[in-house]
């Protein structure tokens, strides 16, 4: 699990007051792209720049209190299953006092820009199949296809 | 139902080349706003002005097929469940060709802004409750709480 | 001179109640692809898929009044300046009323993408200059390079 | 002068492959909140909490270098500009390398939340006008009114 420290943006609130709904993609976005940095498979150089893609397929999250401008908010980012053609991230969203503000998960296809598909990472990646098992830290999940 | 038809923003899009997954939440919005102000139910006359909000308390959303920059998406909105005190909203998002680009739900409170509480429609604003009742098109919901 | 009507979204707006000062941009860039749509020199169609695009060099914005949410804004564009190596469009954001709430302006450089350079529109791309010569109505400005 | 350095994040970027020009006023709002955090003139507890705004009355920008995904990007902030009824932030976005990617300026009315109306600071919020004062760190700027 990777733990991601930020504030809200003046811009990432509407005009209840509060964060705006839409605004949490980014936040997982952010999640996700650190965990992976953190795991030593940055998106850019493991994924982009290997001509690999990880499309969104799938989104939710739940909001269980506001977040507000200038919060120091942090998200909390785990792999909760992975197999050889998708990914799925989990996060949790914790306000400045720790307390659950919101949760949520996207999951993944591997896409192969070139050939504009989906691929099996196992197959056709198998260093970074590898890579990514190993910095999976998948709990209960099951890792087979 | 209502159908709202709109293009897609330069700024909608990712280094990607399509729609950011994030910004369907703008287009769930758009369809709900549109939806509301379809049936007489205005968002900002018929809630805000009243000092009641519809917060988001969750959203989910399938992603199928890219849009693309100019790309004319229509986005089909209908309400799911109608109950005193929550409301779903449901979301179709068509390509151009009519082909299912997306599809998503949203489930919203009822919020009194100035008891900052949720409160029961029924109770608290029969007319309002009434006039959503007549234009919800539930087909098959459970309108009971 | 082109005019596009649209609504403010619920993202468009931040805390403060009003749109954010950045969702300008987006507007401009509606009115700007709908001058270009108007103009028969469709974005998409004229530039992109000709491998041209107009990066942003330079903006600027004066905001007036604000604008609040489902508030039917219209945005006026014209070309203000077009040179074989730069394009000028001005913007003014009408509120309801017919109030400018804001204006401003883009500039924009020929960019090959290919080539990954900027290109001299008039030697390189001589029909599309002549179109856009022929769409821009330019009021006292200077033609020539 | 400020300096605040974080990463471009995949939202921020359009189909262009670099970040989208619009993107750069959330960039300028970071660097601006986080001078006011430096200087110990919080703008949420320094100016919301005590009814007064910081809307934003002109913004100008200059790209100069374009920024990708992931870029760990630094933001210059500093006050150009002081007087008792505007204030002129100056911005200047380094890309990874220390180059000058983009810079630009936003100036911003006093304004009181109750009265809906503009402030001179200097009469109304003394306290607060003696602290910007010597927070600014304004070179060869005209401090009168």
């Amino acid at each position: 699990m990777h733990r991601s420290t930020f504030r809200v943006r003046y811009g990432d609130t509407d005009r209840m007051g509060v964060v705006y709904y839409g605004t949490y993609a980014d936040y997982f976005t952010v999640g996700r792209t650190e965990w992976m940095r953190d795991k030593e498979v940055p998106y850019r150089e493991a994924f982009e720049e290997r001509g690999l893609l990880l499309p969104v397929r799938r989104m939710s999250c739940r909001y269980l209190l506001p977040l507000h401008f200038d919060d120091a908010l942090t998200v909390e980012t785990w792999i909760a299953d992975l197999r050889p053609t998708r990914l799925v991230f989990c996060y949790r969203v914790l306000a400045p006092t720790g307390a659950l503000a919101a949760e949520g998960d996207t999951e993944h296809a591997f896409w192969d820009e070139e050939k504009q598909a989906p691929v099996n990472l196992a197959k056709h990646r198998p260093e970074l199949w590898a890579l990514l098992q190993a910095a999976a830290d998948v709990f209960g999940a099951d890792k087979r296809d």
